[in-house]
């Protein structure tokens, strides 16, 4: 797989994401300790998929990736603030994280919940406040309003309930599908749409760019369980075998090994027909399609 | 004090933003507990005074109040998000509020977390789909980045880690009204200001109506201090002197109960003759005023 394209994009924005993200919460005039801990966070490194994603689909379109710098920080704040919060004691429960102790570990619970809702309401201001030439007045409101959305009930919040309510119950695939196309799948494609939205896309290219990300959703979350089962534990940084121990439903347990690895396929092959019918120069997109189905953490 | 005028308005758009809030909230597609933890909060009353500060300041400009009903839910959203928020048990550990269990008593811990998180996250959905007949873009996009100010680290949520930061610490003046003015002033503050951007208002009424909230903000705070050594415990719903239990600063505390008595009226003074300058029709507003300095919970 070549993914050199890839690669150089990819270091490009990354580093100009972290320091827009930083350069972000350093500006705000408030307590230092909510701001350590934001940063704190947001420091915490990871793919950053999503503002990749956002980045990705307005190269598709033939536009400047820097123009949606802004959209790529609130969306990753907001991914940054859904991990602070499913870390704490009475959720997930988690100590580490990517090899990092948790938030609430470092700063204690009460600041990391402030965090979190720190950041997810900054996301907001962060959205509105993108120069008018980059996006119109009525974009940013688009942008504001689809960004709720998929962040809230009917969302990432949703799914994060429905992954509680699950807990330590046998679920069918529908209700396990409803958990991912919830929990992570929303803000993954928000990422795209956001990318469509900035660059004017038309309703059908709308339409194929969401679908797209809805099955490149579901991929990267089949992946993530067939990794909980022969993954290699330093890369992935947990346990192989967490989710077994945690009696979490996932794709390998409900279909076997093979069958989550060909609906993991089927996925991808879907990701990219859906791809190929926007008639963009979709090269990037397509090489973190690849990336998604073989990545190793 | 003449409140008969208030009394019948605040009646009839208490009805209107309460029936608004559930229905909001029930027509969303999502897991049933989260929405049902949400209503609970929601109900759980109070005396709705941002909302009836942005209806009775769209009422100063003769605008039908009806106008403004969104972004009085929105705010009040955001409003109960930071009572969950605050009443959990690594922030102020509070059982009750206004005499009901407090929200994670009722759902535990991980749902009060979510239902804060989707409230606050929902506040944006419900303020970007005003109709445009009653906002244009511009105009609610600016009621977004400002409300996002308002609630954020540079708004309420930098006051309750000043507040949080604070505690059994021996306050200046100048440390408690950083808190107040941050805690709940900036959002008062805002539910004044979302009124007068509706309507239209000119940049010196904003000012204006700006400083009117800022000392009606410190006043209410004052007051509430005061209540708190000569309140009636039935009528304030917790007991009397629970800030000198819990070692907070107060303005009694820092001024003499005389000290505080005189700087609740310089607060009222001083938001009333602001109030005077913008040549509207006040009188609303005016009221809320006097309830603000006389009110006995």
């Amino acid at each position: 797989m070549e993914t050199g394209l890839l690669d150089a994009f990819s270091q490009e924005y990354k580093k100009l994401l972290e320091n827009e993200l930083k350069s972000l919460v350093e500006k705000l005039n408030a307590p230092s300790i909510i701001k350590e801990s934001m940063i704190y966070s947001l420091e915490a490194g990871g793919k950053r998929i999503r503002p990749l994603l956002l980045f990705a689909t307005m190269d598709a379109f033939g536009l400047d990736p820097r123009k949606g710098l802004l959209a790529a920080a609130a969306i990753e704040m907001i991914h940054t603030y859904s991990l602070i919060h499913d870390d704490l004691p009475s959720m997930d429960n988690d100590d580490l994280r990517r090899g990092k102790p948790t938030n609430h570990k470092v700063f204690g619970d009460a600041i990391a919940i402030l965090a979190g809702d720190a950041l997810l309401t900054y996301s907001f201001e962060v959205m509105g406040n993108i120069p008018n030439e980059n996006a119109a007045p009525e974009t940013k409101l688009k942008l504001t309003v689809e960004m709720a959305k998929a962040a809230g009930t009917e969302g990432m919040v949703g799914g994060q309930v429905a992954d509680m309510e699950g807990e330590k119950k046998a679920l069918s695939l529908e209700e396990l599908e409803y958990i991912h196309i919830h929990k992570t799948g929303k803000l993954l494609r928000f990422s795209v749409l956001a990318g469509a939205i900035l660059a004017g896309a038309k309703h059908c290219q709308i339409e194929d760019l969401s679908a797209f990300a809805h099955h490149l959703g579901l991929a990267f979350q089949i992946q993530d369980d067939i990794l909980d089962v022969v993954g290699n534990e330093h890369l992935i940084g947990k346990p192989v075998g967490s989710d077994t121990t945690n009696q979490k439903s996932t794709y390998p347990q409900l279909l076997s090994l093979d069958g989550a690895r060909d609906a993991l396929q089927m996925q991808i092959n879907l990701s990219k027909e859906y791809l190929e019918k926007t008639g963009l120069n979709t090269k990037l997109l397509m090489e973190i399609t690849d990336l998604v189905a073989s990545r190793d953490h």
